[in-house]
């Protein structure tokens, strides 16, 4: 293992077909020292016997994934709300995760209140943030790609997340830089460098066109696609992020591939299309 | 035909299966006063043949769709995008369209630079503008959503339009306000009011989900998803726009459909979608 991968994360969405037992496997057995982990896959073997497969691994966990889903209407959705996050929260500390990634949530079904559904997101927010640093947890506020505005995460730039975070303690209230999300920004250059130590997160995929037909599975291997990962890497760098590259890929084709194969291409990937180059 | 829709204007390539002939004859059956019309169909039956036909009719020519695409590399791409694009001027003042709507392209084959490809529009409008002066047209910059930076527009925000246009008189730069491009914005509300006098287009369409499998083809009829156009229908008005609105769908169901259906139908959806309740 290169030590140039040392800050390699897997996100095992990446390898979505491995148990989360088979993903901390395949980081060993890649050399990969760091992973991203899931809620489903964990509660799949319980939250004790995940944190113990992690530890005794000697894995750093990179982020959670995932909290928020926060824009629902009515008092009933709005305490549901707070109570999934606080378990996802109470997860992210017994799992010693870098981060808890928020997904805020879309427009209500029927909603067409784009304002008042991100107003929810910062009320909610609020009630998070002391439960947050109570259990020492970073919320990662995550902006999506417009292409989700509607049904997946009504925070869509880098700015507008920073906006919201900056009410809080930067230890409490991060936020993900994941180049898919916001590789098409005029802004990007401006927000990463105002971001600085509120980067929670740096996440890579790629934009690949034409774009796969289910638009939740339509991101690419760095290198397949539009972005460029090395000016990203020089974006956060320069802000002063120095922390782990988590590689997650929603990928029907990558989800069919041997999960091995993947992580040697994702290696490889990082190594040319990511870091710089060594000299 | 209701004074209420007497800002209507058709965009041809909602009733995409018509000629130009056809889609005039349209408007007047149904009583549109304005049509939104594009190059190629002109081309079909020639310029002045285009502008004695929309002249007899008495229709307004709310855009011309379409100039743009200056984001190719080298001198000879550079001069074919000139010369493309001194017609394409050439054409507007010749049918005394409201603007030419620009398109500014994508990124080049195998480019990943994202920010050459912006200063390489900036550069090409600055040769552009003194034309467009000079046959009295009024170039409409057209920020495109996110989903279609790699491919087709590198403008991704009305923000960044207008950073564009300001460099220019209003008169001869505006920016185009098309719902479905702009609507996921956090900016919309200030950057709309920034626009200003630079509105030179308010076009409508809706964001859909789930998005059908050609991004192209994935704009639906207003009501038919997500977006709030009461609500930019205010932020435009506010802005001091009381010019045309232009109903713009690509989308493959609406071109199946008989185009007299269609026309019935956005006249109904801009009624109850668009305008403001009546009293």
């Amino acid at each position: 293992m290169s030590e140039h991968l040392r800050r390699l994360s897997l996100n095992q969405k990446t390898t979505n077909a491995w148990s989360l037992k088979e993903a901390v496997d395949g980081c060993l057995r890649h050399g990969i020292q760091s992973i991203g982990v899931w809620r489903e896959p964990v509660a799949d073997i319980g939250l004790d016997k995940a944190q113990r497969l992690i530890r005794d691994a000697g894995l750093r966990v990179s982020s959670l994934c995932r909290g928020g889903f926060l824009t629902a209407e009515g008092a009933a959705a709005r305490q549901h709300a707070l109570e999934e996050n606080k378990r996802a929260i109470d997860e992210a500390s017994a799992l010693n995760a870098d981060c808890l990634v928020m997904v805020v949530g879309g427009l209500p079904l029927g909603s067409r209140d784009l304002p008042a559904a991100r107003s929810r997101v910062a009320d909610l927010l609020d009630e998070l943030v002391p439960m947050a640093a109570d259990q020492g947890v970073r919320l990662a506020l995550e902006p999506m790609h417009p292409i989700f505005t509607a049904d997946r995460g009504v925070l869509a730039t880098l700015g507008e997340a920073l906006d919201l975070a900056e009410k809080y303690p930067a230890e409490t209230v991060g936020v993900v830089v994941d180049s898919f999300h916001v590789w098409w920004d005029p802004q990007l250059e401006a927000q990463v460098a105002r971001a600085s130590n509120r980067i929670a997160s740096f996440q890579v995929c790629d934009w690949i066109t034409p774009l796969p037909a289910d638009t939740l599975l339509s991101r690419g291997i760095m290198g397949d696609g539009h972005i460029d990962f090395h000016h990203h890497y020089d974006l956060v760098t320069r802000a002063g992020y120095h922390g782990d590259i988590e590689v997650e890929i929603f990928n029907a084709d990558v989800w069919a591939a041997n999960p091995d194969t993947v992580l040697a291409l994702i290696k490889q990937r990082t190594l040319t299309q990511v870091l710089p180059p060594t000299t």
